[in-house]
């Protein structure tokens, strides 16, 4: 709990929520009747409604991306540390909007809302969600906010994904597109990891074919080995290393089989955590949005054709120990942008944090970081 | 099934059985009243009894290394890519013994076993084991097989571990030690792995806390889960990704979320064909024994210093895109080889096929380990 707000916070935020009565058509030829997005929004939009920033968020989280809801609040929003005055989203410049995705489980139309159509959760039908559908359902909200074109978009993993997505789709609606530890598509053992999470909530007996909201459960089991398993996978083998080593867990035996290692409690203590407060429907949507994302596929598996309408400028950062979606990824959207003699700036970033680096305090990645949001800020200004 | 067995095979072989009836003491502290080991050998022991091999086997494998068990069997034993006339471990010349570790479901006394106090399956009773138990009790065989020296102990994964704790032990009862695809230790990141597939089962409402035997059911569903994971870590992000790349399973629809990569039925196949012939029980103490497994603690976290009494020569061999065992931890055991003055050829082999490299038939490997067993052949001919 901050006693007193930090200075460089966006301070207490309150989430909104805005809701479109006109049927959303869906990439998978289903139609959503209507749905609501939640929404924060930070700093203030100027009077051109130029400087606006849309912050896409990755698998897990939600609209919430800085500040605080109460004086209660014991930690502030995940993209704290980029979003706030004087950090590199800086809210002294920028009115920044942060949507959860449609399919959420934080106040957006997701598996947990209830169907008009039966009165009951969606549970199982919520229908098929992909990228495009979020970026669709994000230009409506844009509309809404009287913003024609975004000085960036801008999102960390599928968030970035997300990002590279509205560069496809509405070129011209955005300036820039700031597509951080992402990758033009899952490997093979991306989807593994996702379809082993799958399987141990849809086999979780508590899961009920996804109508558990009837049972008055959740597949917590579930729930809690996904997590624990995306966990392994957000962090490098060296931050998890430097983080517990071998330690034991405070009051753990020395010796023998119940001697617990702290990775061991600290993993089962996220995990449960996280079972607590998430949708299982949500999670089991949002790892197929992330398997289905391949913006080539229709171009004929070729990233630079399927990047020719891009008319964005682009900031791609990736991280040296990210082996989620390892700078290798990241540099194969940067050739395609390039093939496309698109503006481009690639910061392959040395951090040992893994794939969760994009959200940490690394002062290389936040100063290139906020040296590009500093020239959008000049161009705002100037326009 | 072989119509007719390659040449290069040991054949049809049968698995034998060893009943010790003397307690074995545990280094828990526990006491084992009399144990059964399973084991097969292939070749023949020559009138020195200086040409035995002892072959040690990775987590989830067996003692049946080579060769079939009847005509119609479908597959040979697990490393019959070695051993065998004329493979690495040539059978022509050595005689070869691969036992099931203690605490193992394969006919070796385990947590299936009967408790001859109560009567009843072991289950969650079955004591503790950890690396040096196997190593004690696999030299009451070797006494009773009449091997007083081994010509080396071989093995890969948690074998090669227990070849180099075989070296700490029993320095003068082998003559080499070849340690495959190995690590002094597990990393932050195995143990957390482990973690994870421990708490799929154990939150299996199958498991009833390891009674499940009484109950007449398996926990099918966290068994499932924890080889869907065991096989990520098995193979490398190269070789998944030649192996299905994003190719849709047969019969998958080409579009929506129904849509099946070949890796997911790939994966929930041998997942569910595992479930089937592994006993939950048994992988809990397999991967808590590797959890453990760290004979430089005991020596103030000093490899060398753990090493120091090792009189044995040595072959390390690690594989490129392993990750779950990288070369860099097989550079440790060798590092701590060699500053105890020992005779150590390191092999750091290209291969992009990760931890499983160690089964395959990887031709530069191959010629390394045949090269070196053919050096100990020429010794014990010479002896």
């Amino acid at each position: 709990m901050p006693e007193v707000l930090p200075t460089d916070s966006v301070g207490l935020v309150s989430p909104q929520a805005m809701t479109f009565q006109q049927p959303l058509a869906l990439e998978s030829g289903a139609t959503l009747a209507g749905y609501t997005l939640a929404y924060e929004t930070y700093g203030e939009l100027n009077a051109e409604h130029s400087n606006a920033i849309l912050i896409c968020h990755a698998l897990s989280s939600n609209h919430h991306a800085a500040g605080f809801h109460s004086m209660e609040d014991r930690k502030p929003g995940w993209w704290d540390t980029c979003v706030g005055p004087g950090k590199p989203i800086d809210t002294n410049h920028f009115f920044v909007v942060c949507s959860n995705n449609l399919g959420g489980c934080h106040g957006s139309t997701g598996p947990a809302s209830v169907n008009p159509a039966t009165g009951k959760p969606y549970g199982r039908d919520f229908p098929d969600i992909v990228v495009k559908d979020w970026v669709h359902s994000q230009a409506q909200l844009a509309d809404a906010l009287g913003i024609e074109c975004w000085a960036a978009v801008v999102g960390g993993s599928l968030g970035g994904m997300q990002a590279l997505q509205w560069s496809i789709d509405y070129p011209q609606r955005l300036a820039h597109a700031v597509v951080i530890a992402a990758a033009p598509h899952l490997s093979t053992q991306n989807i593994a990891f996702n379809e082993v999470a799958r399987t141990a909530i849809k086999s979780d007996p508590d899961f009920h074919d996804g109508d558990y909201y009837q049972h008055n459960v959740i597949p917590e089991r579930g729930l809690r080995l996904a997590r624990m398993l995306g966990h392994i996978t957000y962090l490098s083998d060296d931050s998890m290393h430097a983080k517990f080593g071998r330690e034991l867990q405070a009051g753990s035996p020395t010796t023998g089989f119940d001697m617990e290692f702290q990775v061991e409690s600290y993993l089962r203590y996220q995990g449960s955590k996280f079972a607590g407060e998430f949708d299982a429907n949500t999670y089991l949507l949002m790892t197929k949005t992330l398997d289905h994302f391949d913006p080539a596929k229709e171009y004929g598996n070729d990233l630079t054709r399927a990047l020719k309408q891009a008319q964005t400028k682009f900031l791609v950062i990736s991280f040296t120990s990210d082996w989620r979606f390892s700078p290798a990824r990241s540099r194969e959207i940067v050739r395609a942008l390039l093939e496309n003699n698109l503006d481009v700036v690639y910061a392959g970033i040395e951090a040992d944090e893994g794939h969760d680096a994009f959200l940490m305090k690394i002062p290389q990645y936040l100063e290139v970081f906020s040296a590009y949001m500093q020239r959008i800020a000049a161009e705002t200004a100037a326009s």
